[in-house]
């Protein structure tokens, strides 16, 4: 077995919550070294999240800290905040994900690390960015969701829109700071240089927009994009169907594909049709379309039956899979999109898998999440050099904390 | 000025549309070569989208190739592909993002490309991955959303559900490919070997479920997640309010901010009640709470006035701003979030932003996007050494095309 992509790579993790620890969740997924930092006494807050199995094991905490190494510090404590500024010393990385000004406020601003470490690189997570006027606001996901507009684009047009209940901005914002790590890591290498990364959830979710800020601007205004339901605005048909029994499906029937689901449906008649024949004039009967395609759709006593025609003839679709129905379908867990772990405390269940696949990797690394404090220990005296005795007493004083979950 | 951060790297690009042309956009804005190969005779299909300016010249191209370089071949011709190829020895990776299996239809497929530099790292992008019982279907981002379970998440629980009018899967894998790419460059640099990289939207996707994977399983099936609406799940208030003037505003009043919403709201009474001072409590008279904060803000003339007052307190909460409103908001201004740019042919209009910030690095690369072939001759002779007479005979047969837009 070869070493991990990034053996050989510290860093010093003082995030909570979903963005930042998915920032290092990534790194250790590919064998970086990852001392999570969490503040005495109770630890990061997401151990008390999903707590499901009848005890304190926080699944939830488990998901996104596999593999991580716990020093439970009281940060309040001056001899607690000493200790992890000298591990900066001894890390090539911090991440952070506190409100815009805290770290500083710690005494751990960018400059103050450069002084105990010059090429130190400080990746600062935030939702609305470490500069610019909203950037002292609480944020959470959908705050910068609602001011990237993305959240404008969801729904009807005539009612208020909806939020994905998922974790995409946050989870696209940490793999967003990984990169930003790894990119400044390389610079590093070749010229000593340390660096402060501002990785923010709002300036992801903004360039999500592939067509909005450019159609609304390139037309002067002339063309503002809007939200307008389950179906793409400027291709048809493409967009969400329902078809038999409530089972949604989705079809991507535009440009070349027109043709080819005209096969499917028995409507032949409409594939080369000159009122029918390009997206621009499928778009002005839509509701036309859309109708057939859902009559069509619900003529098969089971939308499986439509899609089997739906894929004879090479027509993108897919059904709308409800999560319990992911966790089972086939593919996915040929692929390790789902994956099943064993904690030690909290016993076995399915998170989502490592999204990158390596060749050179083709198994994930076994990882195993963190009891609160594990690596007090370890770290104080593998990396610091601190004595057992030194140990002992910062444990007595309440600074250092451990607990068996 | 320094050297960009990843001055040195060459990538050659096969890619096209968004997840692909993404991933190598993120390079190159932190300084990589990119080479961008172009199917003679027309080029990327993006260079048909939003022609919007009274020519031939994409706004869609522009946004998401500014940087490369272009060169226009025909992958049909045998010297054309034989071309290609030769560039592979030149580049440290390879990105594309066929269908599966039609790179090595070409005669690209990872163990060809090692043949000719053994070191090589191919980075694969596509809809449902390369292996697998659904990775030969065609893709597009809503498909692969489809099956991860995203779309699911999005809606009413009555109804079909809705898709966000935004690039969001795809802009997301194409920056969890970079990373890949950075990451096995680092193991390539240290080990000496390349990599075949196997990026999805479905497997990107999926990761973005935060707490529905592990309720689902944790709970041992008893949570079945799906779609609620335009409200959090597991806590509350959380969500998409109604205001004044058919304003919406989301507002995240969970947890700690609770009280301080009531202290907003004028509703103090509520703040330590006992029926309503914890999110499970809240969760079951969720109606009820939602009723009462939109009737207090439609008891505004105005929005704005609505949020400065929950700002005042501290509660998180956003404007669900428009597309053509975010061009206008000075945060994003400010942070170049949105950035305007001039193009030689399309002239000025907006675009996202680069969405990571370096320290190092506070004015982003002044780039261009390519006119179709413009790096024909430069890539030729500078990279491949062949001569001007080759060059020539090459345009004259067709094998490369240039054209001024």
């Amino acid at each position: 077995m070869n070493e991990p992509m990034l053996a050989g790579l510290r860093i010093l993790d003082l995030t909570r919550a979903l963005a930042g620890p998915t920032c290092t969740r990534m790194l250790v997924e590919m064998g970086a070294e990852v001392i999570k930092v969490e503040p005495a006494p109770g630890g990061e807050m997401t151990r008390y999240f999903a707590q499901l199995r009848g005890h304190e094991r926080s699944l939830y905490y488990i998901q996104q800290n596999r593999g991580k190494k716990s020093v439970c510090v009281d940060l309040r404590n001056r001899e607690g905040l000493a200790l992890v500024k000298e591990l900066v010393q001894h890390v090539d990385v911090v991440v952070e994900n506190f409100k815009p000004g805290v770290i500083a406020e710690m005494g751990m601003g960018f400059e103050a690390l450069q002084a105990v470490k010059p090429d130190i690189v400080l990746c600062s997570i935030s939702a609305l960015g470490q500069s610019g006027p909203l950037s002292g606001k609480p944020g959470y996901d959908y705050i910068a969701q609602a001011y990237s507009g993305v959240t404008s684009m969801i729904g009807d047009p005539d009612q208020p829109p909806y939020i994905p209940l998922v974790g995409i901005g946050d989870v696209s914002t940490g793999v967003h700071g990984a990169l930003a790590i790894l990119a400044a890591l390389r610079y590093r290498d070749r010229t000593g240089r340390g660096q402060h990364l501002d990785i923010g959830l709002l300036d992801v979710y903004y360039h999500c927009h592939e067509m909005n800020v450019l159609l609304y601007s390139g037309s002067n205004g002339q063309t503002e994009p809007r939200r307008t339901g389950r179906h793409v605005t400027y291709v048809c048909p493409a967009g969400v169907f329902r078809a038999s029994g409530e089972r949604d499906v989705t079809i991507m029937g535009f440009l070349h594909h027109w043709k080819d689901l005209c096969a499917a449906i028995g409507r032949q008649d409409l594939a080369a049709h000159p009122d029918w024949d390009t997206d621009a004039k499928r778009l002005t009967r839509r509701p036309e379309i859309i109708s057939m395609i859902e009559t069509w759709l619900q003529s098969f006593a089971d939308a499986d039956e439509a899609i089997k025609v739906l894929e004879a003839h090479n027509v993108p679709c897919a059904p709308v899979l409800s999560v319990a129905e992911t966790v089972n379908e086939p593919h996915l867990r040929e692929r390790g999109t789902v994956r099943t772990i064993t904690d030690r405390v909290a016993g076995t269940f399915d998170i989502p898998g490592f999204p990158l696949r390596f060749s050179d990797f083709p198994e994930p690394l076994a990882l195993e999440a963190p009891l609160l404090g594990e690596h007090n220990a370890a770290v104080l005296i593998e990396v610091l050099g601190k004595s057992r005795a030194e140990l002992e007493r910062l444990q007595a004083a309440g600074v250092l904390i451990e607990k068996p979950c």
